[in-house]
């Protein structure tokens, strides 16, 4: 995933999930397919591990963008089933990125 | 993980590991532990998946909180060792969180 130099913007979403797929796995797909279209968008991360526990990481330009994000009537619909189906609880933080390194193994 | 109101810190660090522990586990719990005791630490969340990658969500008040933290000497001789065997690439994002909530399933 290639960012530009900051400053630019992270929303940290930490989550647990319920038990069973119920329906996720195909979502949360298609979501991020969806996400990666929306104007402003920059790459995205997501890990999950056995216990339940995930972090997902997408990068957007500006506050604009995570508005735009939001308000996307598809994502609010399944923000609505993920609170009534996929999730036991989960935090989400919006933070501005103000600076960044790397290391990449010669 | 009890937050503050915002604003404080996020430093995201998203890696990929080589092959093998090579006393990484152990020693990445210490880490865990020594970085829990430094001033203005908040919290952290840290997911690794089957493939190898894992993003850790550390959480400070403040600035010269991480500040005191990348320039801990422990700290510092464990990321030099990372480098050298755990990592195959990482990529560390200091970010300001300017808002946040959350969803705990009633």
């Amino acid at each position: 995933m290639e960012l530009p130099e900051p400053p630019y913007y992270a929303v940290i979403f930490t989550s647990r999930r319920t038990d069973g797929d119920r329906g996720y796995a195909e979502r949360a797909a298609y979501m991020a397919e969806l996400a990666a279209k929306q104007p402003g968008y920059l790459g995205m991360n997501s890990v999950r591990d056995e216990s339940g526990l995930g972090i997902t990481v997408s990068y957007w330009r500006d506050e604009d963008s995570i508005t735009g994000w939001r308000t996307n009537l598809e994502h609010t619909e399944t923000r609505n089933h993920g609170r009534a189906e996929w999730y036991r609880s989960f935090d989400v933080q919006v933070s501005r990125v103000e600076r960044a390194y790397c290391f990449e193994r010669p």
